[in-house]
């Protein structure tokens, strides 16, 4: 590992509140302590008046699986395809920006956990750690790319991706401006000094430290460093470009989807951006099933937004995805104990999952693809 | 402009609240605290237990969207049309009755920050400043007609909203009778002295500021001043009588919907008064999608009742309108800040339609109205 | 009329509460103040966990209607038929017992109040004034049966009600049993001395008052004097006996209905009591539509249980009630301002229902039979 | 009756609280103040987020039923067929461990409380009173079966239960491993000192009283003890080698209860197992309708958690179960007040269930299965 600022600031001991977490809730709760207001906003906030937010929750929730019983057990470590990759769980870490504002190490922990635990990690355009120092952790690295005005930094993007040993590139196609995120307007979110995308150039990197009151920094940075105009043809060249295999991000209706197979993408990723994006966006669960008939296995489907329990990873799995990306709860743990509570939130996971799949009689991943879900509050009695 | 009372009490300086708004329901905050009770309760209340004032909510709530991605973005500043009218954005101000109460310049504070804004307003039969001082204004003012008993009066409001350049007729359909509106019963409901409805003759005019135990003196002068007669062949003749397009207010049954079309209205609003007239109506946003199919195109389809946020907009949109009507909100801005809230109001409108259509991929009015919505907790897992 | 408790307890002069009453609800509170605490219960509560009794008013919350406009408004008073009576309400007062814990005046008031009002009043079985002086009072009198073990008594009971111009005869089907009212239970509830069902034998009428420790007496009561044998010969038998047309209470089940319409009974109470029999039932609007399928017509169908609103009549007569019963809200006027308080009651009901049908587009009963009306949250979108 | 610690501790005097209790819930209250708060935790709680263990309740409360009038009453006590015993009640004791945690006396009083109303007791594999004390309490014993690891034990344990007279054996198939229930890991859940599973070796059942931080006792102990391979062979294998009529507990998938009918057992138990299991589950009567459906009458069907009513156990019926498992109530009149508390959670099911079945009209176990039911918030209003 190179030299780092994470190196030099020692991470603090693991707080009691990581060892003692039975969920990831108990993670939330113990990153609300530890981090300054208006990050932990950042961090768990959605856009608008936080609908698409809190209804990721409820799909969940209403969803119910029937499970299955005497149908033989797990046996010993999960080995899940996740878009060519084999994973010891079907999921990868959500790319997210600037970690160095939860913790000294920021993205090196969260990687070093992902690589630990045998998961993808996602590199953020917005990393606030070099490519090249995440993906030497080994692991699994993908790069997720932001269309930016700057056409050559894509570009170099992209090759340093590729140098480094990133094994997919995901183009995240629903940020064409970022969502009005009304916590962080009203308290003039900016980022920490010394937190910026390291792997932009600085003039591209400095403004979502500029603070100026009623704005978020770093959505008007969004705004100046993003172009809205990314199309089809753009990823069909980005296609071409590049040898990784491409993952597109924030997909939620089937007739993308069928075009996005067309394309030859790799896989999608059905999401509303955890809510922080379009606030009037179906859950993202409820999106699934649609665009799993559209794709009709030419790609594979990951999903996020909302996942917080083994069995909501179940239950996407059950309707069609073959992985889910982990957004917020990686943050909560990295918040909360740096690397070890990144692991430990992996570990929570991995616990549940195989709880859940134990529980529903679920023994492989194929599985858990054959079982049968309920919509809460709508089933007839007879 | 004329002079009027607007004109020596000067604005009070935009308060803070205005300033600082982030969406409209910050403009209802600083609106509840700048009116006396009784004023906030006439605006915001609604009839009987406002179960349908609450319905329109929760149907909103209700409905998700479907995003598209990769569709390209909005070019420069909205055009829509609006029942013939080029809009900048797909709302008008909805007629409302006595708006000096709110704020000392009235309608022409709303009107100029609706004209600033290129939407347009419609004047209430019952405001409180003169038709010929609104239109001047410029914009594009809208007139609303209701039924008065006094037939003379009726035609002389229609000849002056005519000669004064108003260039819609919308007459509401929906008040036979005021709804109870019991906040205004219980606090014996008047209009401050110096708040009339000045387009009416004095004597018609007078009844609601007599203030009386146990009753509300607005709901009072309707039922004096209104005629609940109201039928399909007065409106028939009243077409032949203008040649201003026609707009039904009021609309929520698909057969009332298809007569109307026969008639040859320019433009049916479907609304249930905000929750004001019927208690037990359906929500307009649950009733929009029947209307539709009955009207199949004949006229324009605008939509109003508990539009409160730009997704709001988009959800109506999709469902068929071409518009929708502002309400309280504008209020609510008039309230907190005079032209200035107004104008807020509408600009965060705005703000947050643009945003929804850039998140949703609607590049233009046509793309909003192919989006896909399900209604949230009743579709089926697979 | 003859002399009575009533006549030598001048009635309180009529509380604020009930002048100033605006909705029933409103009487439901004064009502609530004005009473002891175990009678209140008595008269409010429902059967075990209370769900029927809170299910009832869900119900009845969820249904919206589509209303009509420029249909023409009402004209005059109303005129609707109730079982073969013209009254001036689409309703009746329901059957309630006991009323003299309420009010010195009792059953004298209620029906009082309901013969003014121009609508039926039932006499129950354990009304606590004798048949004669409340039929004295004109009207139109209804009696209602219960099943007694002392078959004597049963058929002395419908002479009287025969001789002394009741007009129809209601037969309870839904208490083979009390239903276990857990509040009663708890507050050893008993009748204050001085109320009994006068028009019971003494040894019959006497249980009640006895107060024991951990029972209600009144269901004790209910236990002893009422017949659980009540079959459907026996109804066919009182048909042949009496020349009253025949109503029967209580009826949920399309097969119940449709062998009560071969029977000939005039018309059904579609009802489960109010929520305090089976705490199981599904609410009596919910069951409504498909007893008025297997009816065909062939019977009148009146509604009860939990009717509050004039908009809820609306939505009964909508479903295919040709009225609704009116139970607790009577009883709450009574109780907070005697006859006067039951008159506010039938009023405001007639205020609101002239209202709802005004706003609704309903100028006569068939409009309102016409009425469309939706589920809430269960429709969809397109 | 053989000595055991019961007999030298004796039984306090019936508290209050369960001579008062008029429902399930009040011997709740009872022993959530008799007990130690882990103990409580242990017996109420779930696992994982308690979402299973709210939606068993959540779905009794929507499914309504459609009572009978007029259909005859009951005669005398109950006669019910549970798996070929005839039962005063449709009901039999859930299996559940270490019942001298709860009162000294244990499975003793439970049973007994159980034989004197004529309900069938099921003897839990984790059982801390001797098998044969409790058979020898007549009634009738069932007895349910974990599968061990020691497969010696497990032949064991069934030869005991047929030798002492047990009526029927209960294999659960839904614990191939413990659900994670947080209270119990947060709470450090161990045994109490004296209680254990006395019908497994010393060296087995020791496990569950060794406290540790941050885990369940209990739960490592079901870790180390269970098999998790138990499987369709072996259930086969069970049937040939025991005489017994075979009950599987835990199904809720229809192809399970397909191939279950297809092995010969005698009965399915369709049960989450009270929320304590997989969190993910559908609700217990949610899934009884498939599994009914899928049986096709090919065996007897019981059903387990959430039942806290009267009218749920009827619901049950209707849909098909011939009787349901009464677990928590019973512990929580065990731990109010010992013997007496688990009879009187039994005579307050039996009277509700009567209640419910003179109300709904059901004079026999047969009108109870043609109840139809209605699931709350969805069906339509015509």
């Amino acid at each position: 590992m190179t030299p780092d600022a994470a190196a030099v600031t020692p991470s603090p001991p693991v707080p009691d509140a990581v060892g003692r977490a039975l969920r990831l809730d108990d993670l939330a709760d113990a990153a609300r302590r530890a981090l300054p207001r208006d990050v932990w906003d950042f961090v768990s906030g959605g856009s608008g008046t936080e609908s698409a937010l809190a209804g990721n929750r409820a799909a969940f929730d209403r969803l119910r699986a029937v499970p299955r019983v005497l149908a033989g057990q797990p046996e010993g470590p999960g080995a899940w395809d996740l878009v060519g990759v084999r994973a010891r769980l079907p999921l990868a870490i959500a790319p997210m920006a600037y970690q160095r504002m939860l913790h000294p190490r920021g993205e090196l922990a969260t990687a070093g956990a992902a690589a630990a635990a045998g998961v993808p990690f996602t590199i953020s355009t917005l990393s606030s750690q070099r490519i090249e120092d995440i993906t030497a952790l080994g692991g699994t690295p993908w790069f997720q790319l932001y269309w930016l005005r700057d056409r050559g930094l894509v570009h170099d993007l992209v090759q340093r991706a590729e140098d480094s040993g990133c094994r997919a590139l995901m183009v995240t196609v629903d940020v064409p401006r970022m969502g009005r995120r009304l916590r962080d307007i009203r308290n003039d979110f900016a980022l920490p000094v010394g937190v910026s995308a390291v792997n932009l150039s600085p003039e591209v990197a400095r403004g979502p430290q500029d603070r100026r009151a009623g704005a978020s920094a770093v959505a008007d940075h969004t705004s100046s460093a993003f172009d809205p105009t990314l199309s089809w043809d753009d990823l069909a060249r980005l296609r071409e470009r590049t040898r990784l295999p491409l993952i597109l991000k924030g997909v939620l209706h089937p007739d993308d989807a069928d075009r996005a197979a067309d394309l030859g993408v790799a896989a999608l990723v059905v999401s509303n951006h955890g809510g922080r994006q379009f606030d009037g966006a179906v859950a993202s669960v409820d999106a699934l099933p649609a665009v799993r008939d559209a794709v009709a296995g030419r790609c594979a489907l990951l999903l996020d937004s909302g996942v917080r329990h083994g069995t909501d990873v179940l239950k996407a799995l059950a309707l069609g995805a073959s992985g889910v990306l982990i957004g917020r709860p990686a943050l909560w743990g990295l918040a909360a104990g740096g690397q070890e509570g990144v692991r430990t939130a992996l570990s929570l996971l991995d616990e549940e999952l195989r709880e859940a799949m134990a529980l529903s009689g679920c023994a492989d991943p194929s599985a858990v693809r054959r079982l049968r879900l309920v919509n809460g509050p709508c089933h007839t009695p007879d």
